[in-house]
């Protein structure tokens, strides 16, 4: 049965086995970007350990994402030096941040978008581009976003962050050239909350070339934005 | 027991009993606008009939929607005399349509919405105002918009009839000061079909001042529109 | 690219930029409404700075809505001079409250209705129009009714607050002549839990002339109906 | 184990069995009902079949829902002496229908409820209840009511059926003292369409006194209602 | 226009106006069910307020349903002689219960059914019905049903509680002649969280006789059957 | 960069290219099971030259699923000697049928689910497992459950078909110790329409011992039944 | 009526009675698998009540599951010499665990699964199963897979818990030919929050012999599982 | 009032406007891509006129999508010279195709993907891209994925397109360094029908650099793939 064999000789690459984790560190080579840990519904002393054995195992970029302050607190105490950001909910080790190239341009709707907008910068740093960034461009007020159009036509990607009806991302979509990555955030009220009506509506959009991630995906979006701007500025 | 006693007091409105329906002969009177005829969900020979006892009690305005072509021709053969529309599926009879007072301006997405959008105009005119059409204002193009909006701006109230993500009620209802109304139509597929996307993000519109109704509900948006026009052209 | 230079020169009106927020300064101008603020989902810091950037450019009548505890506290360490409601969770300042003009009638179906209600009467009244308050008038008792319906005969325009199965919308829509905005409300156990079942069923109306807005979305009703009552009272 | 000893004996009670079903011949003397043999979903074949076995066997009453045209074809060519009702969509045979006794009072709020109103009426006839019908008696015309109160206030049980909102079954629920059945119907179109915003309604009705049974299921309806009006009438 | 006069005429009945409330102290006349105060997302001080002014009033029964500590604790403040119960979150004043007529059996399927239990309990006792009890009757283990089965045949209603799967009540609506009013309880997790899946279950149920009530809707249970239960006892 | 290379060994097994589908010929090697053709979607010319292609190819057993008249005689014309069946809308060839080990019982709730039953019987004959069909089997009259109750209890895993309220699941899992695969089907009307209350009110159970597959998927089911059946009799 | 009869002469086993609950000693007799105790939705104090039943009624093994910290303080306050694992949040007694016999494993695709693989874990051994865990083997790292397919491989039954997309049950499902039990996981936000997404891709896994229990229900799985896997190594 | 000038000079750009439409001939310029006609809710009579309408005024490229055989029937009565494709749905007349830059890899799981492959294939090529396809490369039989991988690798963007669980997505996700832009197709029963499940599995897909478009959506995901390929190209 040749199947088995295959799949058994898959394991080339070194794992770093925690027993309740295993650690794919070479992601990096693989994909080019870090593998990231999300803190979010796992035990704090879990990510601590995880992270420690990714700074002891030498991987250059390390980032931690959706991490409460319990989370963040337990990585401190285990592991020095890493840099964070409360709004982001992030921290992050930069090793090996490759040089910037190309640019993504953020623009959001309101204010309350606030954490997503910096989950997408801080990430997009990381993973090596410049940052634009336009907040509280809603639509209900049109001629903001004529101060914010200059970035995001200049940009190689543009990341949309959104709640409520997010037709922001279709306004934008209409405007630009370059692909743009929508966000949902979970912002608002009544038919609002949770960002499922944001998400709907992102994926609905009458705009050509928009594409959409997860609510309140700010990394996914970062990811996804930093490899087409990269790319784009090679 | 006082309060059986009321209620049976109530009767007083002539009321014209076919048995299988009970027609509000006196809504005009108490509402000023007759009651239409829900052609859908009926069977054609109802449909004729509660027609046919309507014009025979001498109502004024009879409007009948939502009707198919063997719906349509049900009430042809039964009555003489009704005018029609195949786009907006409706017949009616003008005996009583007061002198237009106001302005409903009905703005569309797109073409496919060209459906509800004659039921909103026919609609209006018979409730008596006059109407301003602006098809195909889709908000991925928005200069489209330029060329509708002198006509939004001028109306006392706007009716926007938008399907997919309907981001068009957000940015109208951010450009006006009159009332806007928003009907959210069944356009569009995947997660758009059917239209509960654009009427969640109708309902999660970041812009004031707009309010919503069923979808496809081009006639209840211009119940709503008719009565807000007269009332602010009075 | 002529589309680019026109949206650029969109930007003519004064925007008050915080970084995290654009304000929106002109809207009383464009739309006769002031911006207001939504306080729930911002970071009480960002609410207070808003609402003071507001404040000292001049802005007539500022209205924070939505607003808890604590960021009705963090507001009043910021600015001084605005009034508050707990139960409507709103704060404002009066600079440019129009003289009242038209008459918004305001019924409730239940005591559990009251904040969404206190909300409606106070924007209202910040938006310059007179309210009739109606409450507790449950369709289980029609009787209850009989003593509200002269006020709601006399408005130009009704709000209609309702949570569960918001049965009342119907029948207010069925025995008033003005347009009615029917606010769901979010109470309510089980199936009426989170108020989406008030919401379809105002929807889905067979009264004529009802148009809906987003759950416990009081502060959108009101302006809805005070542009309906101030045109109407032209 | 004893357990399994018991089970086994409980299979006392004759069975007709035709391999594809198994006929519970003795349900009318267990629980005062027939066996009714819902066609919808079964193979016209299997439908005629089992009506046959039933005749045969010497049930006295044989009920058919929710039979098509086709099915109710194939049953007619294989037994004798059925009646049925097309608009019902039901077929049955009368042998041993009860003295009537106690009585139910039907409500609905449209024309379009019709087929529902009458699955209900035969059904309860069958069930030996006396009958009293009011269709079309929407609450968007209050007065209408007044015609139908005398008769919902005579009955034992009250069974509403209504679609879209369902604001009937509160009102209804409001006016009587004796329980009221609420049936969902599935008119409507948007939001109302497929009848769950009627169901959710019904079941968050603020009357009390009102149980609900599942979206067009007049049997279901009528099965509860002529138990509480046979018993209520002893 | 008559139809005004005449719901004007409807206020007959005295109504107890507190200002956010309106009391309808003619219920127990008009339908023989004291009016319930559903204390659940009023404020403590208006429940107790509520709850004062009914008994000044001289209403006979007073209930007081889904109230926590804190309204408890409010209405203990405010008025003295309420009896209550915790677990089913009741409080009341018995100054008119009828003697007792008819019997309901309440079988539940889980011992976390058992708040809901308590609630259709004291409250068939408030109405006037007698109460037979089985708790933890689950379909899983069927010889249980065996020890409840004649208490539920000798009952004039029965009513089933039961969450998850809500199996029992179509085993029990095929075993009684009775009718049944199924309550779905919120107990469970994953699918069956919040009680949707019993309630839909209920509803769909294959067994005959068998109405539904809102999720957790203890007292909507017993108002039902106690009217089942005390018509047929009479 | 290993992993590469690793992945691109894995192409070991022969593969069927036809281009728009490639066969996994392996897959009765691999897993026992010949892979199935699910018809339903395909276009009927792909699904005859699918099947000819295994047939050529020298599979063993060769099964098509899900594959209405169309499809079946696509692939009558295009392969000899398949045997079908249309009520399980399957086609199979046996070349390579295992002794029959184990025994699975299929038991349903009612005559409607037959197409279900009659999916699983075909499929578990055809991977190697003796069957026993009980059918209409409702919970609504338990003491038919005790005829089928030997097969149940003398069978290796125990295979439940049910819609509507799909309370024969949990029944049955409260009577056998095997292991009990349930699945949901798609009759019934109302809110039991397509199957949705039923898979979730069997994945709700409270019984042990059960776990479910997709909606009217007999296939899956099967498939499960027959490895735990073939397992535990060898 | 002899129907009546049998179900009472079901009785035989016997049942232990707390008012609150019966306790369903006979089910280890009956089904191999001792009555679990469901802690979550119960009262603390009827937790401890039912354990400390069954443990002086001479249960053989006690299985406590979905206790909380508040819980479990209950029951070690009221019995002795119960085990417990905070994580699994269960409780136990081993009186009667049988021989291991057959293998399940039990794969991860994340660390936040954990609390349910410990679930299964300790319930699988509990009722007499071998175990073997592989964590942390998410599908976007294929050669992680590599690392556990072995163990899966010389499993009788393979438990695949996941949350998010739940690629890994359909990844396993294609690796392996013994049955695949999968089990749903809660973990993730946005979309994936609350388990119900990995819950429909697993049903609707394209890979032949997964059945799916619901969302983390390590227990069910486990049951199912152990059944499974002691048959097959009989 | 600046703003209401600066919209109306936004309409620089030639429209076409026929009325119940208004062509955005500028889109080339300003985004590099031809507007898209979407046939599907739109009239053939309408779709046949915007076509020649585009064709006459010069557009480079035209493209209709969602086309069924009576819309392409109008459109080839009404102009000449599209070249069209039955599977995709799609007609195209070919006057600006840019010279090919970049390569898009489209990958599915299933052969029922075929409609949707053909059309995000069609659509790169219209928009300047190289097209590599790789079809039927279920997760199931990951064996199968080795020999695609190559070509998904050597892509500037991949286009996953999947159905049912959608595990393929996140396969992929895991394997490739280009972002991934992934379709949920609409194909599979119970439920899979409809593709809200594979919509919804791939937002939740664990694999970074995955943005999602519209279910069967070939047309959006074709848009972002080929502006990703051709700036990461040029």
């Amino acid at each position: 049965m040749p199947a088995d064999d295959d799949v058994e000789r898959l394991a080339v690459p070194p794992i770093l086995d925690l027993g309740f984790a295993r650690l794919d560190t070479a992601r990096g080579v693989r994909q080019g970007v870090p593998e990231a840990v999300l803190a979010e519904g796992k035990r704090p002393e879990h990510v601590a350990a995880i992270v420690a054995g990714l700074v002891e195992e030498g991987s250059e970029t390390v980032i931690v994402t959706r991490a409460d302050e319990v989370a963040r607190a337990a990585v401190r105490a285990a592991v020095d030096g890493l840099e964070e950001d409360a709004e982001a909910r992030m921290m992050w080790l930069r090793r090996g941040v490759p040089q910037p190239a190309g640019t993504v341009a953020i623009v959001s709707a309101g204010t309350s978008d606030g954490a997503v907008v910096r989950e997408v910068a801080v990430t997009c740093e990381l993973l090596g581009t410049n940052v634009a960034i336009q907040q509280d461009v809603g639509v209900a007020g049109l001629h903001r976003l004529a101060v914010a159009l200059p970035d995001l036509r200049a940009a190689d990607c543009v990341v949309v962050a959104a709640g409520q009806d997010a037709a922001l991302a279709s306004v934008v979509g209409g405007l630009v050239a370059a692909p743009v990555i929508a966000v949902p955030t979970s912002v608002g009220y009544g038919v609002a909350s949770g960002g499922q009506v944001a998400l709907m509506s992102m994926l609905a959009s009458c705009a050509p070339g928009v594409a959409v991630v997860n609510i309140d995906d700010g990394f996914g979006a970062a990811t996804v934005a930093s490899r087409i701007a990269r790319a784009a500025a090679r």
